[in-house]
């Protein structure tokens, strides 16, 4: 483009004006434009062509549910951080298989918004494929969707991370614990944690024992329901890595009622960076929510050409940009509190 | 528009059609129904006439935060009744007296959405005016604001169903645990519990002492803050009523932090029917949040015109509905769980 501004002697920024078909160029330099545009094969970029759609001004947030806190907190972020930029949040929520079915049968965000955020969305192959069907740019966050920008933590990491915390204050016989969406459809997150547990577990030599993985209902008393059933094992663990802080709580409670003391006779880490892991001073990754959410609403203005003020990017700037990573993978933060420590009886 | 419809000899909806220049009526027909409305004085009801502005299919949700687990199940619950409707949501986050300002000032919601919904969003009366300006129909849930229609509960009779329970379990020293918006615009909810609390009290003769009602900053670990104050006092209290289960349980964090016991050395009940308070088996005031979201898209639905399944409502049906009262006050219940009971040392 700034080619076609130096040979027409214009800005880079009229160039833009003028090959988008906006107001404020003349006719006489619009025609010059265009004429050593087309000399000079200059063919718009796809990022650039984006901008001269129709803008609706708004932006799909499509979530699996909306009451547990990892979503509401992403999505409070996204959408005040969005209002900043001038859009507007049009929000879907999509619970279980059935929903999510017809969800992608009828794309209602189809045509009626610039882009789409798919927040931690579990999709079959074929409902990923319908995706292209919306017809607007879609960024996936809390997880990754075939090649579509994303931003996300390594949740593989992450577990690795848990793992790695427990294995160095003395822990062998350590457990996991993950609640299942009950369906088919692969949860990513969840895959990943449980995958690294087991692999991490390996690499320090230890056996990932079948009967330590627990998978719960989610529901209130989730934690409590695994820890009992970990408690009736012949050979308990002194440790347990939950997939979440609000499973964690639950693992803490149910220790408590047992009659075990939290840390001394187990010990539990969570994942999230939940205020009941600050409110109950529990061990955690913390996957910094906040900043998954500030950045994907920096991918979205990227994609659809905003600023995070709402300006238009220039387009010629746009193009520069097109060459930064679109997909984000965020680090993690382990914080240690009050509930691990090691085991009492080592060995 | 019966009488129309009979004078004419055509049906109650063909009226409707005709009046509001909908497609599918004769010119013929058309002129015949106008005349004979003209002659019957008959005027387009406000809940018809509504009906022939454009529609956007759209309804915005406000909220002050979306993190706190009463807002993020509203809206969830809201969300996905309004899509079954056939209405798209556009949400909206207005945190904190600044951002409640620009919100009021900007409306970003005005000629987008066909409704309104206000979620115990705290306004000064000025902000409350400039509301009109947004020219379409408004819900106010969680709370009411002027003469709008309302989804709420009564949380005075929240307080009082609270107080009730422990002064009937015998505790006379009860505190009162708030968070409070550190900004001066009344927070309704809270004015209100804070009142039942100290009404309710001197309704069963007991004083309302003010160093019993503690209001600290909203956070994590506001009630283990709370509970410090109470337990520094030298008359402590043997019982705490807590604006929120959130806040109850971190009450009972705190209040075993400093070596008491619950309920024998302290008492606690919250309110909201929060998953945290079947978790840590906290005794609550349910204020049934599903039900309150439901009630609110229903009210919703009957402005706009539409049903449940998103099928327009018939006018003369309509006019028929617009007698019910569109403020609504649900019953709460009182969940008895193991953090009340009797003070250990009566008297």
């Amino acid at each position: 483009m700034a080619d076609v501004a130096r040979e027409a002697g214009v800005s880079i920024a009229t160039v833009s004006r003028a090959l988008r078909g906006r107001p404020g160029v003349g006719e006489e330099t619009s025609r010059r434009i265009r004429a050593v545009a087309e000399r000079l094969a200059y063919v718009v970029s796809p990022e650039a062509s984006h901008l001269s759609r129709r803008e609706t001004g708004r932006v799909a947030v499509v979530v699996p549910q909306l009451a547990p806190w990892f979503y509401a907190t992403m999505v409070g972020e996204v959408v005040r951080l969005l209002r900043d930029a001038g859009l507007d949040t049009l929000l879907y929520e999509v619970d279980g298989p059935e929903e999510r079915g017809r969800f992608v049968e009828e794309l209602p965000a189809r045509r009626k918004v610039d882009a789409v955020v798919l927040l931690a969305l579990p999709l079959t192959p074929s409902q990923r494929d319908r995706l292209d069907l919306l017809g607007v740019r879609v960024v996936v966050a809390g997880g990754r969707l075939r090649d579509l920008p994303h931003v996300e933590v390594d949740d593989l990491a992450v577990a690795h991370t848990a793992v790695d915390h427990l294995v160095g204050l003395g822990h062998r016989d350590i457990a996991m614990v993950r609640t299942s969406d009950t369906d088919e459809t692969p949860w990513e997150a969840d895959l990943l944690r449980s995958r690294g547990w087991s692999e991490r577990l390996r690499h320090h030599g230890l056996e990932p024992r079948e009967e330590l993985r627990v998978t719960v209902e989610i529901g209130p008393r989730a934690g409590v329901e695994a820890v009992q059933r970990l408690l009736a094992l012949p050979q308990r663990p002194t440790a347990v890595f939950a997939y979440s802080d609000e499973l964690a709580a639950g693992v803490v409670v149910g220790a408590r009622e047992a009659g075990l003391r939290v840390p001394e006779d187990l010990s539990v880490i969570g994942v999230d960076g939940h205020p009941i892991a600050e409110l109950l001073d529990l061990t955690t990754v913390d996957q910094h929510v906040a900043e998954q959410a500030a950045r994907t609403v920096t991918t979205v203005l990227h994609l659809v050409g905003r600023t995070a003020d709402g300006d238009p990017v220039d387009p010629a700037e746009q193009v520069g940009h097109a060459a930064e990573p679109l997909s984000v993978v965020l680090d993690h933060t382990l914080v240690v509190r009050s509930s691990t420590a090691p085991p009492s009886s080592a060995g």
